[in-house]
């Protein structure tokens, strides 16, 4: 049911960058559930998480790991979150490091280990050991896609994206790879997304490029309003193009470069919304001219999360009385409704508090009856704004989420 | 689908209250939708009202005519929530008004009016001028379940209740009927909601009863999260039984009197979500040891709006990873994680940030097979606690909201 997402093209390979996927029989249905990403060792590498209070064992032990050592390898697995799990889900988590920086040389530090899947249930250490033991001899350069579609869960199409740049003289790449589909409303980090270059960055920059772009790409889509206990974002730099190092996040090759990464991270962002489950419908929300960025995410998720929204956007139903309902009870203080517009698309359907002169039951339709949707709201009080992507809730959503452990 | 809720009992008359209820042709299925309540010149009136700034056209008006006059009826339409109308709506709700004074022989002002259906259309108003001609021919003492059967709207099942006390030697009736079933979150106030009492009560001290009550009952229920544009719960005291006039919040009558009331609005609150759209789950959810009651309901309404602890519920499944990560994500500052303990009726499924040692998925299953259930959050780190009611969310609740309107 993805809204217009193919099948990923070509993915081009990153100098200094190795994959392998497999299934260690952690999945059910037999499909690869094990993927190893192995860098140079010349690489940088920056990561953001998710705040989920909750947050599963391989995300803490992954912060660990990243302030105590420079990494060489990212260990993932998909089928099991190893969330909620206690302390045998850190001795789960860091043994496994340990197994795959025993066939890779490195220290298990050096490995940032990373689950998706249910929560609650321990990982099966016996095919964790067994899949590392074969994974390391597959890795080649040009496995991203067998990457993208192992670390998949509920998703139903992989989310791979390339882009190429000049940087210096040089041709730089960035390829990156996600996973996500339910459980999404990311929270200063994403679901599982794996971007790599092969661009000169510095790794203070680097971090900085990346909290940037994922602030206005994966911590701006929503599916259902559940942030995860796994979310994590990496960026690697194994710096093999040449260019000259970038070392000022203000310099113009490292807006050429955010430009682009940028650019990767929106794509794969909107991949996991398109796939989003159950999703029949791509939802854009903009909410201009509120007091503050805050104000206007506030406004825009209340919209996106409304259970009334999303089922009359489902039901094509230009309904927009609950969209009006949502703008009024998202906590904008002292809201002037008279100063509201609300349209979908460019058709005017709220103004003064009420309906707009022009707007007809038929022109409303024209637009509910596409898959792709923009709404907008204008507050009419201030400069700030924010865009986020979202889905609507069919049957389908239902269905996936009563029936995923069965 | 409601769930355990069944059709209300005799309802008791109360001294000095009349009501009539008739169908005006604004449903488009001829069923009941408007409904008058004439009280005594006597009597006192407390209200609550939604917080939505898209507040609808008769709440606005509500309010001010409570705030300029003795009210001695109220004009309730269902089938049309004029809300979303602009000037016009708040023409017709005063028109409306204008219309039942003239056959009451009392002002407009002394007319609340209260509506609730779809957002978005103006009033018809000549079926409103109509029925209002009629309606008041049929006013009776005994026609409190037709009242509670005239506003309703996807209610599947009228909500009325009745409670008997003694004060000051005298006996007195509190009897209340309320509707609503989607679109469930009130804010400091109710779906629509008329109580009535024959007690004789300051109106100060009728206001913070009302207010007390719907604190702890309609103000601690949610079906989907969505705050109407039209809640309201109004309480009248009509004096006519003859106790001692209650005018003090804390006087032993006042606390006798609270204490049915409170029953009255929570019976009448869980009536509401035990017919919430598509329930197959009456759901009580309780959070303990926060460090403010805001904390514990923050974490209450993060579980209770989570879609996927919702679909987890629908499905029976027991899976609690779900309720975890929306602990998680519910926003509490500094949450020791170890210190948590979560709960499915008395069976423990989570402590020390993992499931719990004795736990097992058969004694999950066997709560969650029951249509009742509670969920039991202790965060061990303060002395507030907070207790909402909610609902599953089911295949029922996607197909009636993507039908509503068709």
């Amino acid at each position: 049911m993805a809204v217009r997402l193919n099948e990923p093209g070509d993915i081009s390979a990153v100098a200094g960058v190795e994959l392998a996927s497999l299934s260690a029989g952690i999945k059910k249905n037999g499909k690869d559930d094990l993927v190893v990403l192995v860098f140079d060792e010349s690489s940088s590498c920056a990561a953001t998480f998710t705040l989920n209070a909750f947050c599963a064992a391989p995300v803490a032990l992954a912060k660990q790991h990243l302030s105590s050592a420079r990494p060489r390898a990212l260990l993932i697995n998909s089928g099991n979150a190893n969330a909620g799990t206690g302390d045998i889900g850190m001795q789960n988590a860091l043994h496994s490091c340990e197994l795959l920086a025993g066939k890779l040389n490195c220290s298990p530090e050096q490995v940032l280990p990373f689950s998706t899947g249910v929560i609650g249930e321990q990982l099966p250490m016996e095919k964790m050991q067994s899949g590392i033991e074969r994974i390391v001899d597959d890795l080649s350069e040009d496995n991203w896609l067998s990457a993208a579609q192992g670390i998949m869960t509920t998703d139903t199409i992989a989310k791979a994206v390339t882009r190429k740049i000049e940087l210096d003289g040089r041709e730089i790449t960035i390829s990156g790879i996600a996973k996500g589909s339910g459980m999404i409303c990311p929270n200063m980090a994403t679901m599982l997304s794996f971007v790599a270059t092969d661009a000169d960055i510095d790794i203070d920059v680097l971090q900085q490029c990346l909290s940037g772009c994922v602030d206005s790409s994966f911590n701006a889509i929503t599916v259902d309003g559940d942030t995860s206990t796994n979310d994590a974002c990496v960026l690697i730099a194994t710096a093999k193009s040449g260019n000259a190092r970038i070392d000022d996040i203000n310099s113009a090759d490292a807006k050429i470069f955010i430009e682009a990464l940028r650019e990767v991270c929106q794509q794969l962002a909107q991949a996991i919304v398109r796939d989003g489950e159950g999703a029949s419908k791509f939802v854009t929300v903009s909410v201009k001219h509120a007091n503050s960025v805050d104000e206007a995410r506030d406004v825009a998720y209340t919209i996106a999360h409304s259970p009334l929204v999303k089922t009359a956007l489902f039901a094509s139903d230009p309904n927009w009385g609950r969209i009006l309902a949502a703008v009024g009870r998202a906590g904008v203080e002292k809201l002037d409704i008279t100063g509201v517009h609300i349209y979908l698309d460019d058709v005017c359907i709220v103004s003064a508090g009420g309906v707009a002169p022009d707007y007809s039951e038929e022109r409303g339709q024209s637009v509910m009856n596409k898959d792709e949707i923009a709404i907008t709201v204008d507050l009419s009080r201030g400069d700030s704004s924010a865009e986020i992507w979202t889905t609507d809730l069919s049957h389908e959503y239902v269905r996936i989420n009563s029936e995923y452990r069965s």
